[in-house]
């Protein structure tokens, strides 16, 4: 099954709703990459069109893929494996297109409901029929550009808990949505 | 529903299996509790015995709860408002029992079987009869000392990915298991 995740630096909306580039989290690269690693992603894209954060990623990611960090921690140097930079949503299709031989559907979560609003079962059902390359975008900051957002082919409800407070880190959203497109069948 | 967690960074295995108190990690605080916010749970302790790690925590807490960080970022704030410090896991159940009248059910993951290994949907079920009060303890480091384990009431399984990779942060861990237990029922 060819899954393939991106988080999304650029365009993004800052807390007063311009549009901006984001900075990198190093959490952002270590946790999404184990749990990329741990559910069978191809490749995880950090989409960053600033050269100067898209240097210090790359530094960070070398650490681990061939530097000092991957000789004394192997598992880490698997999680870091996934890792691929990109300046663009674009190029993390047009690189996806290469290596499939087919443009991905496109997924991502929104507050909002659109015509192209999708359940997690109606997703996790498509991407077991396993006939079709798929990008899982996540935002940063918050959230992403909406003229984006629109090209998208599917949107994700977004993952909702106990009550009306709703302010998960992107880590741990992309750890529970990964879960429930691509994890164990674990309920009766 | 009331459900607690706790993150335990005493007794720990550290990689050559000797018992140690963990470090504080700062992204253990602010996610998980992030996390635990939106899931509902009552509180969010850190089991930490280490005075100058203990203090530390406190500090970080203190700055959010009720420090700058709270006059500026309230979603923070509201997460933060979870998290409480303790010195033992004997502790927590103390002042769990103290809030509800009854001492907590405890319940941990590992990756070995044993007699009381209990399936995700058993676990959900149970918390959702709503009789008793629950505690979700994580590990950090190479996991919770074994006679300690052997206490606990319910031991889940692992969560496991599409193969053989399998090292998820703890505070991903913690993410798919409170949304495994409590999150809205998303599957046909």
């Amino acid at each position: 099954m060819a899954v393939y995740i991106g988080l999304v630096h650029y365009p993004i909306y800052n807390r007063n709703m311009e549009v901006v580039t984001t900075s990198l989290t190093n959490y952002d690269l270590h946790d999404i990459a184990r749990t990329a690693r741990t559910y069978g992603m191809v490749k995880y894209f950090i989409i960053q069109p600033n050269e100067t954060q898209a240097k210090l990623a790359q530094d960070i990611i070398d650490y681990w893929q061939t530097g000092y960090g991957s000789q004394y921690h192997e598992d880490r140097k698997e999680a870091f494996s996934v890792l691929q930079m990109v300046d663009t949503i674009e190029e993390a299709i047009r690189q996806i297109q290469q290596r499939e031989g087919k443009v991905p559907l496109v997924a991502t979560t929104d507050a909002r409901t659109y015509a192209n609003t999708i359940s997690y079962q109606a997703l996790r059902d498509k991407l077991a029929a396993n006939d079709q390359p798929y990008l899982l975008l996540f935002g940063t900051g918050w959230g992403i550009e909406k003229t984006t957002m629109a090209k998208f082919d599917f949107i994700l409800a977004p993952i909702y808990g106990a009550g009306d407070y709703n302010h998960l880190p992107v880590r741990a959203a992309a750890a529970i949505i990964l879960d429930r497109l691509l994890g164990e069948k674990w309920w009766k």
